[in-house]
């Protein structure tokens, strides 16, 4: 008799984005006129710019032709991929990665979410709230998380509070832990550490020989100087951490599906007697027996992320997103709204007014001004009397869900 | 302290096809002159036919235009492409399977290998022998391998041979089984079972109450007509088996990147307590959760498979690759060797002369002959004798190393 991983029949059964999508959709059958505006999930929404579509074109050809046909290729990436990724976004900023540290997949989801399978069972996890769920979620899957409590937590995971109280700054936790997720520019609060604040965590965690998993999904949407791109910008971040990066925000690639994971030679986890094992050989191992490569198409898409004309059609999309981002936190800030995100971020993090609930003000927002947000209560309980905007609209659904945010009147 | 997943630690340092890899390359950097033919890793030649080439470039323009493009797609694949290979693969066979039973994703070595997620981690899991790698080393990942043995078996995996002696039809398990791998066309043999004989093992499934993951990667080159093509034309095999497909070997997909896998929401696991629960609805929750989505142009291409023109393309190329195999097959048989497959399969599984093992034969026919095969006992110890040929190369590599091969003089 086959049985399941138990641990699935625990998760709830259905999911925050899917939850939305059914109070709009019902929302817009009863009310067909009503023009929607989506400022919800973080999708993006401009397309993909010339450097990028011209290399998918050139590389479609070569699958074409039997001299330049690709089949199976490295399950790390192409050497092509691999080292533009090395050369523009480590060494570039004085950062020392090679090349058998970089590891091309098809999304942070897939990484972040399997990177679990090279870590033991037993360890205690870590997560900032509110988070993003997956991190949570595929705990969940393999037993680490426990059981789910009436308060919204997991028992056996450990919540580290971000909120406007502490200025959304994880403190280090006082219980034992040994992996911690950390993501920044964060999802979905949209906001940042420094490098001291950052500095901190990495100190903790080669005190303490904690794993600390970076996601910097968002790191091209940075602007001010003293946040860090990179967790390797932190010395001694290479002994701890590994790094999470994607093409998808910043590229656009939500449909194209291309990232990256960053594991150090020198990131080492143990075993129960207590010997040093690196993490990099687990993960190479995991990636060459569950995955075969990112298409090569789409790998030589990413490559095109880092010519001096991706790079500079990507940064006016990124200024894009940017601005609408400054328009939603002024044009909140100005009505008495507290606003928090969306300097270093695409994401704005809004304090929901007169203490209600989360989704107390999306069902508000969705009644009466037809605009949709995220309930910061979905990412967690700390999420909860907050609520998430994203920046990834077009401009002009941007100005318009902000000219109606400013009619708030409750 | 950040413990590792140490059943990772049991793995063998070294992956079969690097073995010869390093085999290959030491020959070629010692007889730089020699004019080395690879027979060895499965991988296509032949280009993308045109049908296929016409959709990735209508695709990638689509992306280029905000009015068509592409964000996030639903993670279990688009209508469009789960429903023509509804259509195609399934109800045009006559068999009952709907839609949201199919999860596209990346490649079927991705699914064999995350199955295990859902499943339970005591369950006792047979397998073929020999066996494509995947399924034995990310049971070894999981802990339901148990410990590597010195006659090459795991201690806590059930084997099912599958020699000459008993015509490559495996026997039922007479230990208790819970979950059963099956690939038929089978990789690495080339064999294939009746309808009568996989019925035999949808009955014991029945029975039993055991999952069978069935891998039906080469289903495109069945030549033969009693050989079913899915296994939902068994009876009852709705009840009981996922089944596992890929467009990498049929449509040349190897370096492109699309599969599906088939989960009728009538198959059951069964938690401790004898809960029955559908398999559909984990699958559906780890796809979701820890994957995010084939690429929108890759999904098109995938699409294109099932076109006229497409249909009719690939069919030209299997008809292509299957002269090959019947021309190794012939030419090795002529010579009296003992070969088997490659009658709906581009795997020619040969017997090795004079009791040869697997690796002598291996290095005798690169030393002497300049040909590369894959040895049988890297997929297992019962391939021990045997040498794996692919039917992949192109016909002119494909004729010179059979007319190398007939000059064998063991």
């Amino acid at each position: 008799m086959a049985f399941i991983n138990e641990n699935y029949t625990k998760l709830p059964g259905s999911y925050l984005f899917s939850d939305i999508a059914k109070k709009v959709n019902e929302f817009k059958a009863a009310h067909p006129e009503a023009n929607v505006i989506r400022l919800g999930i973080g999708d993006v929404t401009k397309p993909l710019p010339s450097a990028i579509i011209n290399a998918m074109h050139a590389a479609v050809d070569e699958m074409a032709d039997a001299s330049t046909f690709r089949g199976y290729g490295p399950e790390q990436g192409y050497d092509f991929l691999v080292n533009t990724i090395v050369e523009n976004d480590y060494k570039a900023r004085g950062l020392d990665i090679s090349a058998d540290e970089i590891f091309v997949s098809d999304g942070s989801k897939s990484d972040t979410g399997n990177i679990g399978d090279i870590l033991g069972l037993d360890n205690i996890v870590a997560v900032t709230d509110p988070v993003y769920p997956v991190y949570v979620d595929t705990n969940v899957m393999s037993g680490r998380a426990g059981e789910l409590q009436a308060n919204g937590k997991w028992n056996k995971l450990v919540y580290i509070p971000c909120t406007s109280e502490n200025d959304f700054v994880p403190s280090l936790p006082t219980e034992k832990v040994d992996i911690v997720y950390l993501c920044y520019p964060n999802n979905p609060t949209g906001t940042t550490l420094t490098k001291d604040q950052l500095k901190v965590w990495v100190d903790y965690a080669l005190q303490n020989k904690v794993l600390i998993l970076f996601d910097g999904a968002y790191k091209e949407f940075i602007t001010e100087s003293d946040v860090p791109h990179s967790i390797y910008e932190i010395e001694g971040a290479r002994e701890v951490a590994i790094e999470f990066r994607s093409f998808s925000k910043t590229a656009g690639f939500t449909g194209t599906r291309c990232a990256y994971t960053v594991v150090p030679k020198t990131v080492m986890g143990y075993t129960k007697t207590g010997e040093k094992v690196s993490y990099n050989k687990l993960w190479n191992r995991r990636h060459t027996t569950k995955f075969n490569g990112v298409p090569y198409i789409i790998q030589r898409a990413a490559e095109a992320c880092f010519s001096a004309e991706g790079k500079k059609q990507i940064k006016d999309i990124i200024d894009y997103y940017m601005n609408n981002a400054k328009i939603i936190r002024e044009g909140l800030t100005s009505e008495g709204l507290q606003v928090y995100g969306g300097v270093n971020s695409p994401y704005i993090w809004v304090k929901t007014p007169k203490g209600m609930t989360s989704w107390g003000f999306f069902d508000y927002l969705l009644n009466d001004l037809h605009v949709v947000g995220t309930p910061g209560v979905g990412f967690g309980p700390s999420g909860e009397g907050y609520l998430r905007l994203t920046a990834f609209g077009t401009l002009e659904n941007t100005k318009e869900a902000v000219s109606r945010l400013k009619k708030i009147s409750i």
